[in-house]
C-alpha cells in the first residue's frame, strides 16, 4: 500500500527554484526492529516507483536481499515523477493548476534531500544498505556523500559516477523526440505522448543492446511474405512499449527525469574531479556491474570501484544489458545477501 | 558534376507496385580503359549521393582504391534518396504533383534493379570490384546474386546479410520520432523536419557508440555553473546534427530508405537460409569488419565471411565504431588496394 508523507514547507532546489510544498510517496516491506538495525532503503531508477516488490521481482521475498522477513524496507517515489511524489503533473499550489511544463528543473541531489525529509520524518537515521540501480545508484552515491554517516552499507548497481556523454546523446535524442510532438507543452497530461512512446522506444535500446534484441525478437529477416515484406517482429515490439510507458508515465516527468540524469555529476561543486569525489566515501561499498550493459558499462563501475574506498567490485553475466539488473535476480540475490552478511 | 539518366518505361518494385518512369543521378570519376577492364562501382549509404569523392574523404585521389587516375570509378543516387534519383520530393506524372508520403515503399532490389538499368544504358556489363559500405553493401551482396557475373570483386565494408533485430529497433525508433511530429504527412517538402531531427540523432548513436562519443564529446560532466548545470556539450552535438541533416535530405526519403534497410533480406525468395543464399556468391568477396561497430558488428561481418566461398574477412580497428568505414580511410585504402591488385 503507498503512503504519503506530506512536507509542508517550501523545499529548495540545487537549481535555486523552490518548491511551495512537497508530497512524498513510499511504501514499507516487512518490520522495523526495535533497534531500527535491519533498515533497507532502496532508491528507483527513472520511470519506476514505490512498490519495490512489484517492479524489482524476486527481491521482496524471503531468502531475497530484501527479504521482508528479516528487513524493514523503504523505498520512495522521486520527485519529479509520476507515482505521488510531487512532479509536472501536481497542483502547484500557487496557481491551483497542475505544473505541466512550468516543473522546474530537478537534480540527483533534490531527489535525495527531499528523501532525507522523509527519513527523518520515520526516524530513521541509519540503514543498514542503501540501494540503488542506474538513476537509483546515482541517488545512492550523492546521499552517502551528502549524509557519509547514513548508510552502514551502499550497493550501487549497474551505474556511473557521472553520466556519459553517450548517455546524455541517449537523453538528448529522447528529449528531441519528445520535442518533435508539439502537443509537448500544452497544459494536458497526455501532452508529448508520441514523443514519450518514441522516447522509450530509444531508450529500450540503451537498456538492452545488440545481444539481448537479437536473442529476444529474432526473426528470419523480412518476411518473405509480399504482404509482409517490411515487417519485423522487432517493429510491434517497439510501438507496444512505447505505448505501455505513455499508458502509465507522462511526457513532463519524463523529460525533467532524464535532465536530472543528464546533469548527475557527484563532483559538482564538492571536488575537483569524479575520483577525487569518490575519495571521501564512508559506507562500505559494493559496485555492481553488468557485461552487456552498453548504458552504464563495466568501466564506469570500475571507476567506481578503482576511487571508493575499499569497494568491492562484482560483475553480473548477462545478455540482457542494462536491464540484467532487473532480469538477473538470482546473481544480485546471491551477490548482496553474502555483502549483507559480512 | 552530377549526371542523370532517365529511363522513360515504367519500373515495377519488388512490392508490385510501379514507378512510371525513372531518373536516375550519378557521378562518374577517371576514364574507362579501351576494354572496360578498369570500372569500380560504388554503392552509397543511407543519406549520401552519387558524388562519392564528396562524402568518402581521401578515397576518390590518387593512390586511394578510388584512384581516378587508374579507374573508371561510378556511383549512382538510389531510388527513394534525395539527390536526383527518383523519390518522395519528385513529381510524379501521374498527378503533376510530388510523390511525398504517397511514394511506395522500395526495396533494395529495387536500389538494385534501378542502377542496373544505368549499368546497361553505360554500357558496363562488368565491373572490376562493386564496392559498398552499410546499406551500400546490402547492395552490393543483392546485385552479386541478381547477377552472378556483373562484378569480378565485391568489397562488403560494415555491413550485413540480413538486418538484425538490434538494428531494425534502431530503425523503428527513428521512425516513430518521425511520426511523432505531425507535419510529417503533409505535402510540403519539410514535413516532419523535427522528427527527421530527432531520428538522425537516434542514427547517430548507432553509427557511433559509447568509445566515439566519449572521445570527441568528453566535458568534464555536468557544468558547475549554477545556470549551465543541465548543458552537456553532447546535446548542441546532437541538435546540430539533427538540424544539418534536416536542411540536406527529407523526412519521406528517410522513412522510406529505413524501410527498406528492415527489410533487407539477402535470402528472401532465394533460399532457404542466408547462410545458403551466401553459397550462392561467385565473385570474390572481401569483407570488412570494423572492432567498435555497434549497428553492423563483428559477428554480421564473419557471417558474410563464414558463408560467402572463398571470402576474405579483414578488421579495421577503430573507436568511431560505424562511421569508421569514413574516418579510417588509411587502413581501408591499404586493405583494399591490396585486394584490387591480388
Amino acid at each position: 500500500m503507498v503512503l504519503n508523507y506530506h512536507y509542508p514547507h517550501p523545499f529548495r532546489l540545487e537549481s535555486g527554484a523552490t518548491l511551495p510544498a512537497l508530497d512524498i510517496a513510499y511504501h514499507t516491506f516487512g518490520r522495523r526492529n526495535p533497534d531500527g538495525s535491519n533498515v533497507i532503503w532502496v532508491c528507483h531508477a527513472l520511470t519506476a516507483n514505490s512498490d519495490v516488490a512489484d517492479w524489482w521481482p524476486n527481491t521482496v521475498v524471503p531468502g531475497g536481499f530484501l527479504d521482508p522477513e528479516k528487513y524493514f524496507i523503504v523505498c520512495a517515489n522521486i520527485v519529479g515523477s509520476h507515482y505521488g511524489t510531487t512532479g509536472p503533473l501536481s497542483v502547484n499550489p500557487e496557481t491551483g493548476r497542475p505544473w505541466f511544463d512550468s516543473f522546474p528543473e530537478i537534480t540527483v541531489r533534490d531527489m535525495v534531500n527531499a528523501h532525507r525529509l522523509l527519513a527523518e520524518h520515520l526516524g530513521i537515521r541509519r540503514v543498514r544498505l542503501l540501494i540503488g540501480s542506474s538513476l537509483g545508484g546515482f541517488q545512492c552515491m550523492e546521499w552517502a556523500l551528502i549524509d557519509p554517516d547514513f548508510a552502514e552499507k551502499v550497493a550501487l548497481v549497474a551505474t556511473s559516477a557521472v553520466s556519459s556523454p553517450w548517455a546524455a546523446a541517449f537523453n538528448e535524442s529522447q528529449r528531441m523526440a519528445i520535442e518533435a510532438d508539439p502537443t509537448y507543452g500544452q497544459p494536458d497530461p497526455d501532452a508529448g505522448r508520441h514523443g514519450l512512446e518514441a522516447a522509450r522506444s530509444i531508450a529500450l535500446l540503451s537498456y538492452r543492446g545488440a545481444p539481448a534484441y537479437n536473442l529476444t525478437q529474432a526473426d528470419r529477416g523480412a518476411s518473405t511474405d509480399p504482404d509482409n515484406m517490411f515487417r519485423r517482429r522487432v517493429h510491434s515490439y517497439q510501438r507496444h512499449q512505447g505505448e505501455k510507458l505513455s499508458a502509465r508515465f507522462n511526457a513532463y516527468s519524463y523529460h525533467r527525469l532524464s535532465r536530472a540524469v543528464d546533469a548527475h555529476d557527484i563532483a559538482r561543486n564538492r571536488a575537483a574531479s569524479v575520483e577525487e569525489a569518490l575519495k571521501a566515501f564512508k559506507p562500505k561499498a559494493l559496485v555492481i556491474g553488468i557485461t552487456s550493459d552498453i548504458l552504464f558499462t563495466l568501466d564506469d563501475a570500475r571507476r567506481l570501484a578503482d576511487n571508493i574506498p575499499g569497494a568491492q567490485l562484482e560483475t553480473i553475466e548477462s545478455n540482457f544489458g542494462h536491464d540484467g539488473f532487473l532480469v538477473e535476480h538470482k546473481q544480485l540475490n546471491t551477490i548482496i545477501c553474502n555483502f549483507l552478511s559480512k
